[in-house]
């Protein structure tokens, strides 16, 4: 195993168990909605906002306990919207992670109030663990999800997303929607981790850059992968998104210029990184990661 | 018009004001998840929570700008628990303060997305203004919305709720769940305008008590005027909690037993204000109006 597998495999298992003590046990009231918070955020995913923010942590010199929590808030909101998103009404997805989605295994009721609980959760870990030494510091992180999450971040990138379908988007939209959908949330996982530490802001501005880099990189690849894989593959039903008509950077593309895209932008990513030196190193190889990931 | 009914239309004029210029603009992307946001929160209800946080705030001496933002932050939180709560899902509602749904104006993927956002604004609202000079204060003020919005809190009493249909629920379990749905952010709404100024712990205490008297107050009268009003006065489709088999104080009790428990509770919050004297007037005059109100 590589140095680098060996790190991301450290870190997933451990943030399981931070998830799994941060997440309110099952035999609590409401004991039903907490079962079905846990089976929708446990055991589940490659964990990329997550290593993300502890690499960027690490580079800030944060303490792995705080960096966690702030990865934890992350990782509560991307799970919420896939809940959210795998509804009837939504994306109407019966398989996730290869388990079956929230509302199938739970009801589409139980899979509503449990996305809204998440994403309470998530501000109350940014706002009742000591994340900084500095409270005013604090409250800008907790706005920075807040902003990230809401109508012109996440929610509003599912927003143009639905719009898009059976239209023939230019690439400047399609690039917008993803820079909320997708973007939004990974830029605010690395620099939350980063905020858990201490750097410059110039240092800040330039992770910045790297995250909306390895964001849209992250999207390209998944429309890739999407387009190619088979089912079994993906642990998600595969195709979907050409099923439904929307418009990827593969239609719109091809799957050719398409991987052009996602290697220049790990280029561009990197380069993002020159100024930091060895210290961030776990931040380019995840950015390899992403780009070369099969799944 | 009395003094008390000018004070209160001075601040639903006013509130509806501060809500306009916080939500974001219908002609900002996305402009039709903005649009259907502001028509889910604008020009609606009776704005309960918020009346309470401007008379707690103004006991404790805050300054309007600081309590209005605290309560538009609970209001959205409120509206957005609307919406989901309205869904097919949910209660499969159609009609609110007597206009249509927001999933029958616009559809139920964009209601689901506008309870999202709205959410997420909450708590961009709480972080991104300054509502106390102190910001380790303001940290838990965040965390007192997080909590009493999330599983422990209003969607906890939403699962509760869900649980319950077609079962015949003892009183105890039926106040459980609504000190969790409705009561929280009741308690909250009271609770943020209070920390929007100055008091004492043990005078915060009383405002709690009154808080979770008036809370479970305003639920039993909602059952009893559910079980007696038509639609067109109450602006919502009357009599849903019986024909859906949902226990209510009135299903339990009968509505003499229902009226009696209203009463006690409102003596009990009149009680817990003792200790403030004159400057507690609204409070008093809210919890009159609460249990006194036919719509």
């Amino acid at each position: 195993m590589s140095d680098f597998s060996s790190w991301v495999s450290a870190r997933q298992s451990r943030f399981e168990e931070v998830l799994m003590r941060l997440l309110p046990q099952a035999d609590v009231l409401p004991q039903r909605l907490h079962a079905a918070m846990r089976y929708s955020v446990l055991e589940g995913g490659k964990r990329v906002r997550p290593l993300l923010a502890y690499a960027a942590g690490e580079l800030a010199g944060a303490t792995v306990e705080r960096v966690e929590i702030a990865a934890a808030a992350v990782e509560l909101i991307h799970a919420y919207s896939l809940v959210h998103d795998d509804m009837p009404c939504m994306d109407d997805d019966v398989l996730r992670r290869g388990k079956p989605t929230c509302h199938v295994e739970y009801d589409e009721a139980t899979a509503l109030l449990v996305g809204d609980a998440l994403q309470s959760l998530a501000f109350q870990l940014l706002s009742e663990h000591r994340l900084s030494d500095d409270a005013a510091k604090q409250l800008q992180m907790v706005k920075l999800l807040a902003v990230a999450s809401g109508s012109r971040g996440m929610a509003g990138g599912q927003a143009i997303d639905l719009a898009s379908v059976g239209k023939q988007l230019a690439l400047p939209e399609l690039e917008q929607m993803h820079i909320y959908k997708t973007g939004a949330l990974i830029r605010a996982a690395i620099l939350l981790g980063a905020h858990c530490g201490t750097l410059h802001q110039a240092q800040l501005d330039q992770l910045d850059r790297y995250g909306k880099c390895v964001g849209l990189a992250f999207q390209v690849v998944d429309d890739v992968l999407d387009s190619e894989a088979d089912t079994a593959t993906l642990g998600k039903t595969a195709g979907k998104d050409a099923d439904n008509d929307k418009p990827t950077y593969v239609t719109l593309l091809g799957v050719q210029a398409a991987r052009k895209m996602a290697a220049d932008l790990h280029g561009d990513a990197l380069e993002a990184l020159a100024g930091f030196g060895a210290e961030a190193r776990r931040l380019r190889e995840l950015a390899d990661f992403i780009v070369m990931r099969k799944f």
